[in-house]
């Protein structure tokens, strides 16, 4: 069956796993003090353009958002986010887990605007009664977002100056970091996120590793004594060669580069179609994935042949869906979607 | 210089006082383990018409709302609540400090309407992924609400059905309870309260307590070890005899329903006032909290000899402010306040 | 019946309930911003001879605790106490429900040594996987500790330098405190406490109030928006008068030292008596609370006409029990209780 | 360099990683619900020769105690563990960090005695103010424990039995257990772990995995929306097929035990040299751990040569050192160490 569920359904590009069993009888320290995992993290700060970046890496995408999220909160404060963000909507709570609220704005096309963003905290702080309110201490936005949509390089920048002004971080999701810098259309590089960002993480899960997420602090900005609060968390890996490795793989040789244009190349294609035969786009999403609305018949035909993912009800014949595409997307399997569309 | 700022400006009714100074020798048993703890209990058990009744005294709303909330939730849940809600706004993240969500709903006039709730039940459990979801685990109301608005007992029914359909309790916090029951327009009783409520509580803070709130389960559904959670919370009073004989006195010979009534009464020759001189509401309250649209000149004009409370901008010239009446009000300085307007 | 078996049995001191009655109808301030709570933290400096320290005032001993331990951790911190102190054993982890460890030392007759602390912090130090273990962040001692013994001044600060190089905090609890201050052997005053501890509490509720202790942080050291946190803790007060009329009372004209005196004076009388008498103490204690060891048939026998607390079991015929005195025990009862014995 | 650090220094066995590879293609549901986390699942079941044994899988140690301690544990209880037990001790207070107390019993070479645990459990219920503590809510036991000791099949019987008397789970934390199973003088197979505990964890880290652990509920037991409440602590991993997998190749044709047996094999050969060569024992341990007192010049002579763990110093001239064999450890390079002894 073909799938086009998600963009983390297969194991590792090879060039990974190989490099995994190439250096697997090497006895090496724990806990990421690895030649690798330094290896990994001189190549991150080289492609971000900073050579102060300090980068840790942990294994998965809510793991990483609660993480540096708790860790950098003051205990009164709470993190921004747009109401379609990920913490905010499919993570269980982990961030109120830690003891944080989410501080809801609502969101344009999946982004928290520069503009509501000010509004939120100029009335924030002309509240007369905010010592009973939470801090806003954190800014949160994900890039792509959830909708697949991204910012431009001037929003960023505006972003990073609101924040700046109100002396609070912005924090960048990448879980498809990959995936929205590839864009043909974007104008954000990687050293613009760091220049811009606080701190952000570079998705791994999502973009051809078996896990992991590398975290760059930007500024000389790590918490105190982060490598205990990753511990007292539960998310410091025995083996840090596991994501060391991965990720030094990753950005050798421009390999995280070219997984992410190959899936948006991918997507462009089924794009393409999806226009050429009057599908109706719920969203515009220039990223690898598409949602569209499907007639509720037409969904249980393709439903036999393909997966994809249940995105909302639209109405009542109509039901948003969307399809992704990958580092591991081959371009056969999108040919053979588009001929049942 | 009057003031209409709040409804916890003074101290105590004098009955209570009077009461606390006639016992004060008396050697009692600590933590609410005292006669008139129990005494007041009764009474209340009595006042809802609720044999079954299990009550307990807290120190203020918030701590309320904080361990029961906390005390009632499982690990993976998180609360209900408009988007008004207290909790949700002026409670400096109190409930997430325990680790649970709130799961906001908007408000229409402060309440959450029984429709709002059911959508949101039901699209939370149609939706397929809510594993990774906070699973809505109680829900929140307050009554009157932060707008001084009051459910109908039509309304407060419903939203019990809703609730008793999807298995999860209903919570009322009842900081001016009072001030809700003693309406003349409210068709909602105590006994009404206690039957379509799992649990709620009784303010006293703000109706004529030194401090003081009155936890009721009202289903034999207390959860185990209350107490220990409640000093878990840093929330058990030593000197549980302290809020135990206010609420004795509250609730002997109808203090509770007079103070609730008197507040009430003044609110209504204030409210009546504003009409009469062509004064625009914000919203139309019933209780004893008054949101009025005041131009900003007239604003400053008036604090120079009133104190009232700052509510939200309205638009760069007018301002929405609250006046408040309370227990404590005199009928004198009610009119001293009509002849300023 | 006989009562000595706690020091918060009683409501408050008579002038205290006369201030509240007198002050009752004044509209003030909420959350500790009236006049009230201003003088007595104006006293409290006075008293503590500490110019620069910041008073605040909540309601119990375990709030008080819980709120302050957690507000002046680091998240990857915790609080070395002893092993018998009160946040360890009777405050049903409302430490940990924060998420900070205690770290536990053997006490020495419930004091933590100079030479324990030293020993420990040494030890951590030099550990080299230290960065997986909980760092210690804060020293907590009770003085009078739970078995009513007191440090003295050269312990006190030789625990402050201890701290001092390491670079945490020293916090003393004193919920006695008023009986350790008042004890006639020993050599601290107030003046010590503050110079010596970098914060401490002076509790009020075991010392004559209703309710309430007061925060003392006495080096420019209070944690950013602690009213916020104190409010996510669900502990601030809506009537800030409760504690501050209260408090403003107790530091007038001497008589917080008074009230320890009368119950330090009372339990000197009772220990003779017990020395007189040939009964076995368990510890030596100056304060108000004497630890002896009963024959379980006396024990019985005593219960009939005098309520005591059972604080362990000694061996199989015999049992510690403790007697309290306090500011409320009448010269009467003594007597009675030493006929008794 | 020969290295005797730790038993995670190498990557994983060869064929786990075949199998990664020969799967990697294939496009799988993620979160742990693809076929081979299923058929691991099975097998672990099988080998535990228990039907209705509830499995999950999560990344390591730390992260699965907090979890599943966190989820078994009502909010007003803590978990009892030997003071040595690795929760206590190295997991920069994880377990803290969920609200819970660990509380402590004194060890007996690193174990946790049913006498010691009994006389716990008695004196807390014996006590007539538990109402203020932490509830003993769960028994922590490690197996091996961190001295490399083990537990007797009477002793895990004689736990288990005062457990269920006192209706608390035993919890047993295997991040060794393969290294215990494998011992010649063992009496406790996997069985006996499943039907005496309630739930407990097979670790993969340590024996020959990348990551990950099998969490084993044994009794129906397993924690209401427990996929939730991994997620909620940020350790759901989104590619479970990382950890499945590897469990499925662990458990076929005996590979685990066969890797358990060859570390235990190679420590046998290297005990038996220090024992020869009359190196002094810090402690009798029959697993892959050996505990050697060392005089200091020795000390840093050898460390010239192999990697091997400080434990803690023994006196001025000599230190506690740790020599750890595992899966990947060659009989070579046990040669080698044991010419340089």
């Amino acid at each position: 069956m073909l799938s086009f569920v998600n963009d983390y359904s297969e194991g590792a590009h090879e060039k990974l796993l190989q490099r995994l069993v190439e250096t697997n009888r090497e006895s090496l320290d724990g806990y990421g003090a690895d030649p690798y995992s330094e290896s990994a993290k001189k190549k991150i700060r080289a492609a971000c353009a900073c050579s102060r970046a300090d980068v840790y890496f942990l294994s998965g995408g809510t793991q990483t958002n609660q993480v540096v999220i708790d860790a950098m909160l003051d205990k009164y404060e709470g993190v921004v986010a747009a109401s379609t963000g990920h913490i905010h909507t499919h993570e269980a709570g982990a961030v109120e887990y830690t003891g944080h609220k989410i501080l809801e704005i609502p969101h344009q096309n999946g982004k928290l605007t520069p503009e509501a963003l000010e509004n939120y905290l100029k009335a924030f702080y002309r509240d007369e009664n905010h010592e009973h309110m939470v801090f806003p201490g954190m800014v949160y936005i994900s890039h792509p977002t959830e909708y697949g949509t991204l910012y431009t390089k001037a929003e960023l920048q505006r972003l990073s100056e609101i924040c700046g002004k109100y002396a609070i971080p912005l924090y960048l999701d990448g879980a498809r970091l990959g995936y929205g810098l590839a864009c043909p259309d974007t104008d954000v590089a990687l050293p613009d996120v760091a220049e811009f960002c606080d701190l952000f993480y570079i998705g791994g899960t999502k973009v051809g590793a078996l896990c992991g997420e590398a975290v760059v602090f930007t500024k000389g900005n790590t918490p105190g004594h982060f490598v205990t609060l990753v511990k007292q968390h539960g998310a410091l890996l025995a083996k840090g060669r596991l994501p060391g490795i991965q990720f030094d793989t990753l950005f050798t040789d421009g390999l995280y580069r070219e997984l992410g244009r190959h899936a948006v190349h991918m997507a462009g294609i089924l794009r393409k179609a999806f226009v050429e035969k009057g599908y109706t786009f719920y969203i515009q999403s220039p990223t690898n994935q598409l949602f569209i609305i499907l007639e509720n018949k037409q969904l249980v035909r393709l439903k036999e042949k393909v997966k994809f993912s249940f995105w909302e009800n639209y109405d009542e014949d109509h039901t948003v869906v969307r399809f992704a595409t990958s580092w591991a997307t081959k371009e056969s399997a999108v040919r053979e979607l588009i001929a049942l569309l």
